[in-house]
């Protein structure tokens, strides 16, 4: 794990989850996506390196667990842990905001 | 602005703050700071370069406005818009998070 910056939790958060694609993984397996293809397929074509970069350090952090499910090939699967689950209140959040301030951004049907 | 990468209200808000710094800026204006030697001094130590390109960067986006309150020198305030101050409540759920799942972030005093 890096150092913190400061204890200030926000900044303690953004060490971890501060930057464009750990929370549209994490999105991703809140949507029941399991394995690295999937996440690999989803629209914002997230580059390879990437993908592979953030999900070690989301393993490392404790966002997520990696289970071999397949031994000939290995094959894994990605599972949040509940300190990713707990992240759910806070991405919804976000997409709330995202709905009603960027134009751009799908509106979900209401109640939202 | 840039293009958007999907029309996923998560990615859309994380193409805009999707960052390690532009939610303590937002932060540091939240809590009342308005001018650029402030958001300098907070204890993350922002690179200045840095700094500037994301109050550039979150002006353009609509997240806050400059405001100049001299003219000899030129000086200038930051303020949140309302689309700024409307990620208080996602704001509100990361420090929640952070406070619990991680363990150098500050405990703020209950109810939390």
């Amino acid at each position: 794990m890096e150092q913190q910056r400061s204890m200030c939790p926000i900044s303690c958060a953004l060490d971890l989850v501060g930057d464009k694609w750990t929370l549209l993984i994490l999105r991703d397996l809140l949507l029941g996506k399991t394995r690295y293809s999937e996440l690999s397929a989803s629209p914002e074509t997230i580059p390879s390196n990437l993908l592979a970069t953030r999900l070690r350090k989301m393993e490392a952090e404790g966002l997520l667990s990696r289970v071999q499910y397949s031994h000939r090939p290995p094959r894994f699967e990605y599972r949040l842990t509940q300190k990713g689950k707990s992240l759910l209140p806070t991405m919804r959040e976000l997409a709330r905001w995202s709905a009603r301030h960027i134009e751009a951004a799908a509106k979900p049907p209401p109640p939202f």
